[in-house]
């Protein structure tokens, strides 16, 4: 393998020519990769097939082995992506403001590409074109570096890739993997600061630990959501009940899914047997303590009830499960969230104006609803038109990262002579 | 001292009471400090002078000593810096956007304080009351870690600014600082990602590269400039004389002074003479290599000239001294800007539109001037009306950072029983 601090070189060479490319040229060579990627579905299949073979062996579970399949559909998938990505508009070159200064000088910031990311990931194959896509159509140069099971399927797509970019006329070093699966790697890659300008983890929480110690190199952290929804004295409780079910049911393995349901007291009795009713359904399990846990289980027909841990309500559930706590007030509530969320999406129902007010106020995480399930933080949901990742952090971007995220801006100050007094 | 972890929770704590704060509470408790710092000025000038003459035992260098050095009129200019923060428009709760997404649900963005910052500074005291007023005007907590020569400058400030806070109301924890000198302090609080959002390194090479290597938080790394002016073939070679003498010597020994003149061969033998003797005129002194090297030297009345070693084009000289070098056209300037800028200020000079617009589009740092002085990058002259720092790096911040900078973002979903499909 080209060694680490080679490929930081030839990204950066890439970076530097990308940036000034045209909308036009860039989109030509996701077509391209479109293209390429349609006429190589056969070799892409085969060597995805090594790769399950070799999941089979080492007794991967059936769920991760589907996560890690690519079929005809799945490619023609790809496919589709890419051209997705040419309808996206192009943030590069939009000027941001423009002022006239008192001295005469125009002064702009216009969006250019940030210049080189290292993204690091896990399991699924897609993420290979994805985040390569997304790239490219920003100008950015990316050193990508996928998970050991599917380092098959990443190798010979990040390879269309490359060649696609040649033929279209471009740098093909804009996109290199790393393919070298020794681990050690990775570490080298997040102090390559002379050449990398960020790092985006997609992976779980032990990733995003080792990237936040280890980098020398802004990082984007997220994905980890123990999201909440708060029910209000004052809330419409049968709309309660759909949105509840939606945030934990309707996709409970991913980040913005329900973990902890707050019940404000007033209401506990009424609602509590409800929602646990409702949740039955789906074969949800709750997680309580104390009066709520009482009221639970002396529910009919309800969800299987466990009473909750120390660390409970520290966890991102990830699956059916449900924490359910009984609180005074919306100052309760605010509180428990403050202690216990990873400020990532975090909901109230409520009637009430005011409350909701407060709540939106009070609750500092990334996205924050009223009266809607925290389902929605999602690029494609918000509009994005892409998601490169969801940022917890606050930094750069929060929430939701799109197109516009994967770039940065320079001042351009416009003069005829002019000098500081 | 109190613990680091201690401090880190209570900056937080302090920071959810200031997000909610208005702007007109922000404002009187900033209106209490200045109140304070002029009621106080006497025993500002008492702590002072205990760091003065400290510093005189210690044998620093009268320029250093004068940085450090307070006066009756510089707490004044301290008084009327924090009554200056007070008119600077709050960005606190502005709505970045808007949009109402297909299912009815209302998406917005509104800027919020980022939280807690941790600030590592060098030398002048009056960044101690800046950073603070600037924080408290955006909401944000902040923990303070200035240099061991202004420990007593320092804690006395402090301590009147967390006084006013408290008499103003507002929690006075939102302004600590780490009064302890050991150095083993500034390692823990670059790691504690717990409570600390941002870290701002205002020093030399030496503390950004401290800061990248220990934080695991993000760092602005910033203010290192190794800033180039080109001069074009078709330069107007009068102002051109006027635009390098200002960004060489009007305040040398800044970030967005300039470090290297970058001359077409074409004008080389007329204008070399030309500017050496107007660099002259300020003892500045001149490094360059071969061709320009035997020009400078056969000038009369110009510079001293000295040959230049392998990396003085990588030096930021912070003195009267400045890079000379002949190239044979734009692109080899472009070329040797890519190598040695740090990505802070270039500038070109130019009368071709055409040379000017290639140039602010491939030279990708953070301010990008045509026919203007590389002095120009800093907040207020940007009318940013405040710097807390100048970004180098590309992520949440570019160039000189003003209030807007010490904010992030929430998104809010206002729905009405909005789930996800």
């Amino acid at each position: 393998m080209t060694s680490l601090v080679k490929m930081g070189r030839l990204a950066r060479e890439a970076a530097f020519e990308l940036s000034s490319l045209s909308t036009d040229a860039k989109n030509n060579a996701l077509e391209m990769i479109a293209v390429q990627l349609e006429r190589n579905a056969e070799v892409i299949l085969e060597r995805n097939a090594r790769d399950i073979e070799a999941g089979k062996r080492k007794g991967l579970s059936p769920a991760l082995l589907d996560r890690l399949l690519l079929t005809e559909k799945r490619v023609q998938g790809l496919v589709a992506d890419t051209r997705n990505v040419i309808k996206l508009e192009d943030p590069v070159g939009k000027i941001i403001d423009t002022r006239i200064m008192d001295n005469g000088m125009r002064l702009s910031r216009r969006r250019v590409p940030i210049g080189v990311l290292g993204v690091i990931y896990e399991a699924r194959p897609n993420v290979t074109v994805d985040i390569a896509t997304l790239c490219i159509k920003t100008g950015n140069s990316v050193i990508l570096r996928g998970g050991s099971e599917t380092l098959n399927s990443n190798k010979i797509l990040a390879e269309i890739i490359s060649d696609a970019l040649d033929q279209a006329g471009i740098p093909s070093k804009a996109v290199q993997y790393i393919d070298d699966p020794d681990r050690s790697h990775v570490q080298k890659l997040l102090r390559l600061d002379k050449y990398v300008d960020m790092i985006i983890p997609r992976g779980g929480q032990r990733l995003h630990d080792l990237c936040r110690e280890q980098a020398t190199i802004p990082v984007i952290t997220g994905g980890i959501g123990i999201c909440h929804i708060y029910l209000d004295e004052s809330a419409d409780r049968i709309r309660a009940l759909d949105i509840i079910e939606n945030a934990k049911v309707q996709r409970p393995s991913v980040c913005n899914a329900l973990d902890t349901l707050l019940v404000h007291e007033s209401v506990a009795e009424r609602f509590l047997p409800q929602i646990s009713k409702r949740l039955a359904l789906s074969d949800v399990v709750l997680k309580a303590k104390g009066k709520a846990l009482e009221m639970l289980q002396s529910t009919g027909d309800g969800c299987v009830v466990e009473e909750a841990g120390a660390d409970d309500f520290d966890k991102e559930w990830l699956g059916l499960t449900l924490g359910v706590k009984i609180v005074a007030d919306l100052d309760e509530a605010i509180m428990h969230i403050r202690e216990h969320s990873t400020e990532h999406s975090d909901s109230i129902l409520t009637g009430d104006e005011e409350n909701a007010e407060k709540f939106v106020d009070r609750v500092n995480s990334a996205a924050v609803y009223v009266n809607a399930s925290t389902r929605f933080t999602d690029g494609s949901q918000f509009g994005l038109g892409a998601e490169v990742a969801v940022s917890t952090q606050k930094l750069h971007a929060r929430g939701p990262m799109g197109l516009e995220e994967l770039t940065t801006y320079k001042w351009i100050g416009r003069g005829s002579g002019h000098i500081r007094n």
